[in-house]
């Protein structure tokens, strides 16, 4: 039996990058003591999440991978512990910028990078002006506790991300994000949407979701625009029903244990893997569903 | 302001077939009466689900499209009535068998026929005995009161199927279906699972869901095998969660008024059509992640 417990930490974040970092740091080594093998904090927890604007100095953020501060250092910390530590940051690739996981396994080595691949724009989330549409496509990576997928905030709208990850064998799927209430109308509470969407992902694919998201009010540099991050992470098990789940507004650490090797002779028994039709799934490679993008690599 | 009220029609069968078509004509009625404009049947409404056993005689029940009496039954109701009535029968197709839905407007004209493209088999539902994979590829139909989706039971775990319908301009998705208990373990109940797979189609692509299933006990030919379907039809909106559900064991007509102006404009300011990457989809036309499957289309 291959068991993996995995823990998704909730936390707001402060504007000091070395204090979001050790509270982070702080947050990952209880996790671990109580028992968790993959710890997942949310999408940018380096700082405020700067895309509430368009402001030229936050494209300073960026950083170029190699000697990543935050990176080796979750890097210690997941050897330390000997657990699986994704980090994301904001990624500089020469003239490119990216918002991009490293996913570290539980011996400290970095097993590659994931790029986020859907970016969304609208008012308070203007990510278009700060990442480029990430190139790496999706992965699942190999690590000492188990096969992960992970992905990105906007891109856990995305049927085709989920699934990609499954059908290349992840046994748990990782988002985190950064998703609140929306600037142009303060009453719209996408929370049960954003849910739902994710515990489909679970139960189309018979893996469980870890969502870990970030809490608290956070207000742009010119006072117009503000968002209340809902928090609300969450958990599922492989039917898209949801084990764990955080309260709104508060820090949290949920953890679930899965046993890998009984949800994959599920996966099997139910027989979904065996019946797809990839002859009919042309459409998906469109984005009007008729005409082929130029781009698509089949 | 375009509004379209859909209805489900949940009911169990009896061995009879004309019984089984008088009771739907009459609860299709209810529902036109109601206001209707939609009116959607479980799958294979003529008759016990006679998947359950493998005998050569079921294979009897299959019947060309050109003169079903079911279906011009149903398009002389759709044009008296002036619904969009699909109606799902075993057709045979010269040597072939498939379970097929006919579309038929509002003014009775048949637009087309789907044949489920996702065959399931397992002890109790039997269904590649019955049925070869459909060869028609996922629609969208323009009828007279909407652009309407439409796939069938096993269909409906598939989130590829939900998208390619979506990318079609699918305004709402339907699937009759015909799904219960699991004969190897009576106490294994997958309906949760199933409405959630669903409510992710319904919130991932922002269209409403609505499902129609049986209830009732049903025993195989030889007695060892038994069903009990659950009814727990349900209607989603735009954002998968249920705004409609019927109980696991009565008759029931679901309905729901949709303003398909505003969730047009509501799947637009979202965005998430606009984000969508094709280039890195390629996996999903794959049956392990890796290997191009040979009869792809792109």
């Amino acid at each position: 039996m291959r068991e993996l417990t995995v823990a998704s930490v909730q936390m707001s974040m402060v504007a000091d990058a070395g204090a979001n970092v050790a509270a982070a740091e702080e947050r990952i080594r209880a996790a671990a003591a109580q028992g968790a093998q993959l710890v997942l904090v949310p999408e940018l927890f380096e700082g405020p999440y700067f895309c509430i604007d368009q402001l030229p100095e936050h494209l300073a953020r960026a950083r170029p991978l190699p000697g990543h501060p935050t990176v080796e250092r979750f890097q210690a910390l997941a050897a330390e512990l000997g657990i699986v530590l994704p980090c994301n940051v904001y990624e500089q690739a020469g003239p490119a910028r990216f918002n991009t996981v490293v996913v570290i396994d539980a011996d400290g080595t970095a097993l590659g990078s994931y790029r986020k691949s859907h970016i969304p724009d609208g008012p308070g989330y203007t990510e278009k002006y700060y990442f480029s549409p990430g190139d790496t496509g999706f992965r699942a990576w190999r690590t000492r506790h188990g096969v992960v997928g992970l992905a990105i905030c906007w891109d856990q709208w995305f049927p085709e991300a989920a699934r990609a990850m499954a059908l290349l064998g992840a046994e748990v799927l990782l988002y985190p994000t950064a998703i609140g209430s929306e600037p142009p109308d303060p009453t719209w509470d996408s929370c049960g949407h954003w849910q739902r969407t994710m515990q489909g992902h679970s139960a189309a694919n018979l893996v469980p979701v870890v969502a870990s998201n970030r809490y608290g009010h956070e207000v742009g540099a010119d006072g117009q625009r503000e968002i209340t991050f809902y928090g609300s992470s969450f958990i599922t098990d492989h039917t898209g029903a949801k084990v764990a789940e955080a309260p709104r507004d508060a820090d949290a650490i949920l953890t679930a244990t899965l046993d890998l090797d009984e949800l994959a002779a599920d996966r099997a028994a139910w027989g979904l893997f065996r019946d797809r039709r990839p002859d009919l799934y042309g459409p998906l490679l469109t984005l009007d569903g008729e005409h082929r993008h130029p781009g698509a690599s089949s």
